[in-house]
């Protein structure tokens, strides 16, 4: 199983981050072709200082060419032009093999 | 839902810290109090960059309480201060409630 673990820093207007992540940019992603799952989270509190992120969204595919696959398709480019316009430069994405 | 997220930048040695994160540190985890799972993942890559991340380790309670709770028992004690043996300094830890 691979995820793709995307780290969203705080935006200016956390309101209407959560109304756009939620009713448009998830819908997008629950579209992307071998996706098994998704979890996303909302950071609450750091260990020992201020909290470096403030949402964490997970994508679970079988493998990682489908995750690949995922994000060449029209589904994928749809999210990340979506992701463009309400968290350019606010995002952080990486390619996780769980173990 | 609620889970523990920590993300550990690359170790000087990574295969001294993978031996301990496998064999010493994830069974430590393993005894907390009120844990429903844990999953831990090794970061391949990232969108447009290196990756700022080595591993992403997330352990899930079913609540804030139950969270605090572990990590306040002598079992969280005990893997709080052999992270400070094999990884301190290299690991952000964050509570994230699921939504």
């Amino acid at each position: 199983m691979v995820k793709l673990v995307a780290l969203y820093t705080t935006p200016p207007d956390p309101d209407a981050f959560d109304q756009h992540y939620r009713e448009t940019h998830l819908p997008l992603i629950e579209r992307w072709p071998g996706l098994r799952r998704q979890e996303a989270g909302k950071v609450t509190g750091a260990v020992g200082g201020p909290a470096p992120y403030y949402l964490v969204a997970e994508m679970y595919f079988d493998d990682a060419d489908a995750l690949r696959a995922a994000l060449r398709s029209p589904e994928g480019r749809a999210a990340g032009d979506d992701l463009q316009s309400f968290a350019k430069g606010q995002v952080t994405m990486m390619y996780v093999q769980v173990i």
